[in-house]
């Protein structure tokens, strides 16, 4: 049985969602994988959103690996809704991994958008004062580390596509990280480990 | 035996986080609770970033509440770091409060960000044609739904320090969170149900 892969992302709010979910869906299946998209229960949860956030955790429990599109979200940081999956999924003790269509850092991407950082401390801070995370890291450092510690994969893949804003659609890095996830699973790895959780879950 | 609230947010990024702590520990004794606030342990951990994680993780796990500081930061959203704790804990099946220094909506905020949003589709879109959430809810739905669906509370007001950014440090609604929880608490309804949670755990 192939390993189910949820497709965490604010790829839901793109116009394009339902064709991006496809893809997505279409790539798994080429890498021996399937994927699990959370528009693919909107039909029956229509716009209530009680009912669309049990959806996404049952889709999220029912799932063996999370796949979280981490590319900026109207700021220097992943849509907070994709992160707090990525905490719901990890707590499960499920492999977290990432993608991003933008090159790290996050120290780098503060000062792009909230201009030059204060380095006169040890810690450098932005323009409100706040200290910003200086680990070379592309995000805060739940999210990175989350991902590290659950044995995931994070990869990032800078992709310009001219447009304003974090090209969030693009698949490049979404591609190498399941090419990642194949090699982890050579020999059923991935999935031995999937079916002791489930075991020790029920 | 006090219930333990783990106290989340950015405050961590403050230049004054460490008095801010204190204050909010104190709040929380005034209010017959135990505050933990994450900078306590990093006196042990320094300044290595698995460690500083499985740290926050492990206090995450001895409390019995949440509660998160989710005002805006470096964006519209709360910080992500603070959303995937929110995340986590939420999967453990603990009350998740929250409390923000902003008034809602998340929609007004995305607009006094990034522009006025078109309104000619039947979902809102920001500048980049990426769907607004439209739920009136204060920040994404799917923390604003799990603070409900863990019955926990979520108080907003809106705080104006004249400083750039968001007033982080404000302490209104916190105390405000702290009184109604103090309120649910009555008879010790919420040390009742941490403790046959916890039974339910060992």
């Amino acid at each position: 049985m192939a390993l189910k892969i949820y497709l965490a992302g604010p790829d839901v709010f793109l116009r394009e969602a339902e064709s991006v979910g496809r893809k997505k869906r279409q790539m798994c299946r080429e890498f021996g994988f399937e994927g699990l998209f959370p528009l693919d229960k909107d039909k029956d949860v229509g716009r209530d959103a009680a009912r669309i956030f049990r959806a996404n955790c049952d889709m999220i429990r029912r799932a063996d690996i999370g796949l979280f599109n981490l590319t900026p979200f109207r700021g220097p940081s992943a849509d907070v809704g994709t992160v707090f999956e990525l905490g719901f999924m990890f707590a499960q003790g499920k492999p977290v991994n990432g993608y991003a269509n933008a090159a790290p850092t996050y120290l780098g991407r503060v000062a792009e958008v909230f201009g030059p950082l204060d380095e006169s401390d040890p810690a450098p801070r932005d323009r409100d004062g706040h200290t910003v995370e200086n680990f070379g890291f592309f995000d805060n450092l739940m999210i990175v580390r989350a991902i590290a510690d659950s044995g995931g994969v994070l990869t990032a893949v800078e992709a310009r596509d001219g447009s304003v804003g974090a090209p969030l659609a693009a698949l490049d890095a979404f591609r190498a990280c399941l090419a990642a996830l194949r090699e982890r699973n050579a020999g059923g790895a991935l999935e031995t480990a999937a079916s002791s959780r489930r075991k020790g879950a029920s």
